[in-house]
């Protein structure tokens, strides 16, 4: 892990960008802690982390400032400066086109989208955890919080170190995916939007019907994709506080 | 309104007994409050005060001890040591039938069941209000939540001084009531028991949807009927503390 920038912020958190394998990243710390840090790595869309760094940080200063957590997240495949593949760039492009023509996304869709991004994504987060886990003053156990709920689950499935999850029911999941979230045995708490323009409704509650945990809870708010309720962080971090402590 | 009983609790909660009209109620207030405390009404099924008195008192405790709020019931109509009448006795009777052969509740029994005692307890809860806040050291706003959610709603709707509810989407609830709750703009948190043995989960699904309010937030959690999570408990006092305060 080589660390490339690092700034003090005002709360009293240290955020560091760092690059790992090639893999772009941020680490955010609480300057002081008095054991180590739990850590929680922050999942997001395949939108490019420095157009997500506001809404990253924001969460994960919280995080850091209020509750002493640390929290980590890395580019994903084929999003920012890394590199596309082809089969992506198609599968996106099909998922615009139908999309733009109002017509209902088909599972060979989704499938093409998600789940070869899935099968790179997961080992690159499992590498960084061994490579955070390894830094002075950040302890386990370890949360998994945010978005493409695919990559969560398959974390949450093959990576025993991920003690707790937070997801967001906001993305399209693969018919494959609902069979492995019944293999998902951690506690959960699962953002949903009602009113999401992106997703299906049912689809999101037999999403959370199928998990095999047996502590789960939905929270489900008004509004659209993008409105998840300020309210809902606190949430989170109180749930993460309760698991990871 | 007559206080019959006052005990000093070790958390620093005042806990008294009341009668109004005839009708026994409990108060609790934090002893020490340096403004007047805002006011939650504790809903509770029809199985009389005294069976209900650990559960609610556990809530009010906390509320009043975490929070500084204060917290107050009544008895309901027909329950504990209150008068019968014939029809709610015939409803009651009817609903145990059907449980019994497990037959599907009609509506004409949930009908009998709960609209004469949402008639006649919510004028109750309306004039204990008046007389809660008419004491020194309680003041408004004020927060309803707790059980046969249908009081709650109509509570909701009728009653300008409650800016908040909390409800349990745990019991039977008539088809006017849905109509109602397109009426209700007030902030609101739901708790779903997922696997509640008496509560049907799309028609808890289907009320929630209803609900006017622009802010209602849904927490399902895993479990049968009495199986909700200890940490909703905090989680709904830190949504009155956002609204009561």
């Amino acid at each position: 892990m080589h660390v490339t920038s690092e700034q003090r912020l005002d709360d009293g958190v240290l955020e560091r960008e760092f690059t790992l394998g090639g893999i772009p990243g941020i680490l955010w710390t609480p300057e002081r802690a008095s054991a180590p840090a739990p850590l929680i790595l922050i999942g997001h869309p395949p939108l490019g982390l420095r157009r997500m760094h506001p809404r990253l940080a924001g969460r994960a200063r919280y995080y850091a400032a209020e509750y002493g957590f640390a929290a980590a997240t890395i580019e994903l495949p084929g999003s920012g400066d890394r590199p596309r593949w082809a089969a992506a760039e198609q599968a996106r492009a099909d998922l615009r086109r139908a999309l733009e023509a109002g017509e209902p996304v088909r599972g060979e869709i989704v499938d093409a989208l998600v789940l070869p991004l899935v099968a790179r994504a997961v080992p690159e987060w499992r590498t960084a955890l061994d490579a955070l886990l390894a830094l002075p003053g950040i302890g386990g156990p370890v949360g998994y919080e945010g978005g493409v709920i695919s990559i969560g689950i398959r974390l949450a499935v093959v990576e025993p170190r991920i003690v707790a999850a937070g997801f967001f029911a906001g993305s399209l999941v693969p018919a494959a995916m609902f069979e492995e979230a019944r293999r998902v045995t951690i506690p959960l708490q699962v953002l949903l939007q009602w009113d999401d323009e992106g997703n299906d409704r049912q689809a999101a509650l037999d999403l959370f019907d199928a998990f095999g945990s047996k502590e789960k809870t939905l929270h489900a708010n008004l509004g659209g994709h993008t409105g998840v309720p300020h309210f809902e962080l606190d949430a989170g971090a109180r749930f993460f506080a309760r698991h990871l402590k």
